[in-house]
């Protein structure tokens, strides 16, 4: 199973997808984007940090814990830091697998991991001076 | 909530996203591809067949009635038709929607549905003279 991992400052290009094999039969892929209501009051965007390392570690950590529960050939992973004006991606994630269900299980499953212990964190305005 | 079906002879392109709005927070995409193996032999390709009319007439009120269960804002829906080598899409679906959780469970739905009624049919040998 391929892991990668990108942090970017520049807004989200997303690559070509490259085939590990022809039993690849589902290419599933998401976006998050930034919403314009952030708990109820409307934002210009949001400002992403992480403690990028750590955050890397950790992240590679859960994606291949669940690689073990829900078997992909890769995923691909890339969180864009700074400001991030709504409507434009702050996360990106490509699965690739044999079968559609591994692809939608893993999915699933690693946002939730991302949002647990993973040091990146999200604030309405960027950083004072 | 927006519904779009597409059908094509030729390898599908991806069309760019089109916002509906500044709320939406999840772009999910899904691509199924031919697999070398087939049933456990290998195959070059397959070929797929529809009665259209009533395909898209199906296809329709099943992605209608899954937007009741998992309101998304729009689902855009393509399938190739004719024979689709190993390694390319037979089918692409997108899904837009404010949170990731109502667009993996449509598309996931969506795939399902796609599966037991609509008159899409594939084989893998392209018809005969």
């Amino acid at each position: 199973m391929e892991i990668e991992i990108r942090f970017t400052s520049e807004p989200i290009v997303i690559p070509p997808v490259a085939w590990p094999s022809r039993e690849i039969g589902a290419v599933l892929e998401f976006q998050g984007l930034v919403r314009e209501l952030e708990h109820g009051s409307a934002v210009p965007g949001l400002f992403y940090e992480a403690y990028e390392p750590m955050a890397r570690k950790i992240l590679h950590a859960h994606l291949a814990e669940l690689g073990a529960l829900h078997p992909i050939a890769a995923v691909l992973f890339i969180h864009r830091l700074g400001w991030v004006p709504v409507g434009e991606a702050s996360l990106f994630i490509r699965v690739l697998s044999a079968h559609r269900g591994e692809a939608l299980d893993y999915l699933a499953a690693s946002v939730n991991r991302l949002k647990q212990d993973v040091p990146i964190w999200k604030r309405a305005a960027p950083p004072a001076g």
